[in-house]
């Protein structure tokens, strides 16, 4: 596994709240990452919904966020390239009523593997990540996106979604 | 069809901004009801990636207050009723470079009574509604969802997610 640092982890969230304004209002943190995958978190407050529990549109945001910052972390040393979302589903399974945590798998060694050749050798690749946000012990959403990488050096016109 | 003023649409922007404060962050509006269904809409500003096009979860947060939105208008004179998200997939298939624009279609007439005559009769009712985001005359965004309406005086204890 790739060693990535605190430091690394402060990058994405100056880079998430720079870049895309909506998590400054939703107070998403980058939180943790390691052998797991990585964690973003989130305050229940600005979240909220009228059940006064986490709102759905929050949760999906949360996860695309914790899918996407995975992969900028994988690919930091990689750039530029650029990473958009090209489908995702997700399954609310229980509400959140408490502060909302979407974990990101790391990939199966395997796919990534297959994922960062496919992306040095064409300078485009796509990948399939799982995203869970747990509550009260048990699994409350299942997030599945499916990600694209683009080499821009490579692809300068290309227009991915 | 029923006959939705402009009142009902002022309400439900209310209510939005009310109860789902992340709303107000994205400067959701509620446009437009008629026969095709509900128009939300919401600038690019607040709402903008690390592109400069529209993030993917303020995509699907809008099309999933599409949804809700529609079911609240839909069920108005239905209440105590709480709608919420079940299941939701989304395919990205453009970027959106203008401000956002989400379309709940209305369901097939079939499918909106059976639904009605369920939740009448049960207390509560499923139903998949589409939503679609365009962009320059183009769709950039499919989204269908999966909701729940659950009539609240007849099942107290009822935790829907």
């Amino acid at each position: 596994m790739q060693q990535i640092g605190v430091e690394a982890l402060r990058k994405l969230e100056q880079t998430l709240h720079a870049e895309i304004p909506l998590t400054r209002a939703m107070g998403v943190c980058v939180a943790q990452f390691n052998a797991a995958g990585l964690t973003l978190r989130a305050p229940l407050a600005p979240n909220i919904n009228h059940k006064s529990t986490a709102f759905g549109g929050s949760l999906a945001t949360l996860a695309t966020l914790a899918g996407w910052g995975l992969l900028q972390l994988l690919l930091r040393e990689q750039r530029p390239v650029t990473v958009v979302i090209q489908e995702s589903s997700v399954r609310y399974l229980r509400p959140v009523a408490e502060y909302l945590q979407a974990i990101c798998s790391m990939p199966q060694a395997r796919e990534l593997d297959k994922f960062l050749r496919t992306l040095t050798r064409t300078g485009m690749a796509r990948i399939e990540l799982e995203v869970s946000i747990p509550a009260g012990g048990e699994t409350a959403v299942k997030f599945r996106g499916w990600f694209v990488a683009l080499d821009k050096s490579r692809h300068p016109h290309a227009q991915p979604v």
